[in-house]
């Protein structure tokens, strides 16, 4: 038996909202610790890893381990249906093939449920073994999302330099224009703008630099855990830089 | 002659959002009584009838009953050249193929003309007898529209069910979701999300159910009449059932 | 060398979307009176040109005329990367084929620069020779734009008459509507939409009207120039008119 109840519905929208544009399909992992769910996007280059920790839940029971796999757009679609303000109820049977979501308005006029099909889905848990980073930038999310959409409308990569100074972010595109770039790994711009989805769970955003180590962007999410997204420096097509 | 002078311009402007894109076509009544409109969308499925009594006007003359073709698409379009507060008067000569609508600005600094040519419509008129419903429900209108965008966004049917509790709204779609389905009769959720154009009508909206009788789905035109929506229940494919 | 320094560096971002869809590729003049433009749209029917004298700007260096053509498009691109409140400056050396454009936040805490290629676009200055116009409508630049809109969504051309009285603009559409008709020269709804696309630069709108000659609309750029629209009148493809 299953029962999370969150009186923040919302955060469960915003967190469905950033991550269904770069995962179809993904487990969700409940134990008695948190609601969580790690997953690669389809092309093997981001990972993304949530937490929400079961003390987040006004009501969390979790009787034994269960793994639920979810299309995320479906379960995107069913949460448009739930308001800013309701509460969200996810309930499963045990060893039951569907689950099934309740949105309550606060002042319970409005009950809906969804039950929805569980898919089976093969995954395996990456172990992320804790490292030491040699940068880390902690700004606003809010300019860290604009500062991506901007770079992806120049150039596919982008470069993030820190220095003690300050952090730079460079890009280079084919429209013949191109900013500063300082010689570090160059990362995707379309990925790290994808990220900045995660922009309403949290006013700042965290960047965890090291020249050997994927970039990690972490969002917190308030008194409740975080989402966080990994990804590996842009391999540079060589024939490409022999272009006359 | 006929010359119809309605302050609240925007009134003609909404009630078009609300109908223009059941109907592509219809005749607009004019007789002392008021100004009208009945007309099936082009399915034959859902029924639409408007009444804006005369009294409601400024000033309302109209010698002789007329019956004006119109196209509603091109109708919403002029339409949308007058400004929010502008007064509309609606003019036409006897047996004249043309109609004229001119918007004056509440302060007469700006004043359109518009000539529209008549067109002619076959259209049989309906007797809607008065009925007694089962169960009458009457909502906000803003919750009934998200209601049904909710609702749309996931199935093809609505179910509608009134209990001495509440009512129930519920779908059933093919993503492997569903609420609970109480037996009554299906309508299209399609069509009851277009009704819902007609919000900014009315701020309360009326539904009116009987188990043998087409839904009555109505929205109060303040101190002037309504605009109501009858829609038959969906005929279900029995052969959809079928299906493994 | 050039350093153009501007202050209200937004000013560039409206000047770019109030002509990048009229003109594709085009040369920036910049000589010790001013930063200037002159070009033709792609149909050679309507002529844009833009001062922005060197007063405006806070620092104003340009040692020898320049000519620098630029894509307005990529252009435009660029300065959406520009906060509304930064400061832009333009900088280029001399017989360099770039040009760069720098963006400071107000507080100096976000600096952003782009390098973008120059194009060799043949272009050739047209002399506009000073001119009695018989009317000179000054009105507000929101009300125009609306008008514009209006008459571009019901008809081609637009007839302009100015009485002692007012100012009528007449439109007439293929779907069976007109406004009154005066007989005077017809310009294009089109253009002169396109030209509203300026509104955001001045609250007030200038359209210079003569029976012999174009029309010009212009918009004042607050203490710095104006941008003006040259327009001929549409020449009656007299075909047309014999259509049954």
């Amino acid at each position: 038996m299953l029962e999370l109840r969150l009186v923040q519905g919302n955060l469960l929208k915003k967190v469905l909202e950033a991550v269904k544009d770069l995962v179809t399909d993904a487990n969700f992992d409940c134990s008695s610790t948190g609601f969580s769910l790690q997953a690669m996007d389809s092309s093997h280059v981001a990972l993304v890893a949530l937490l929400l920790r079961s003390e987040g839940f006004e009501h969390y029971r979790c009787d034994r381990n269960v793994s639920m796999g979810m299309n995320l757009n479906n379960m995107a679609k069913m949460l448009k249906c739930a308001g800013n303000d309701d509460i969200v109820t996810i309930k499963a049977d045990d060893g039951s093939d569907t689950v099934t979501f309740m949105f309550e308005s606060p002042n319970q006029d409005k009950i809906a449920d969804f039950e929805m099909k569980l898919m089976d889905i093969d995954s395996e848990h990456l172990g992320i073994p804790e490292a030491e980073y040699h940068a880390i930038v902690r700004m606003p999310s809010s300019e860290f999302a604009r500062i991506c959409k901007d770079l992806s409308s120049i150039g596919d990569t982008v470069v993030i330099s820190v220095t003690k100074e300050g952090v730079k972010f460079s890009t280079r595109g084919d429209i013949g224009m191109q900013t500063l770039f300082a010689g570090k790994t160059p990362l995707s711009t379309r990925y790290m703008n994808s990220f900045t989805k995660a922009t309403p769970l949290s006013s700042t955003v965290t960047i965890s630099l090291s020249s050997e180590l994927p970039v990690v962007v972490e969002y917190k999410i308030a008194e409740m855990g975080y989402i966080r997204f990994y990804l590996a420096p842009k391999i540079e097509d060589e024939e490409e830089d022999v272009k006359p």
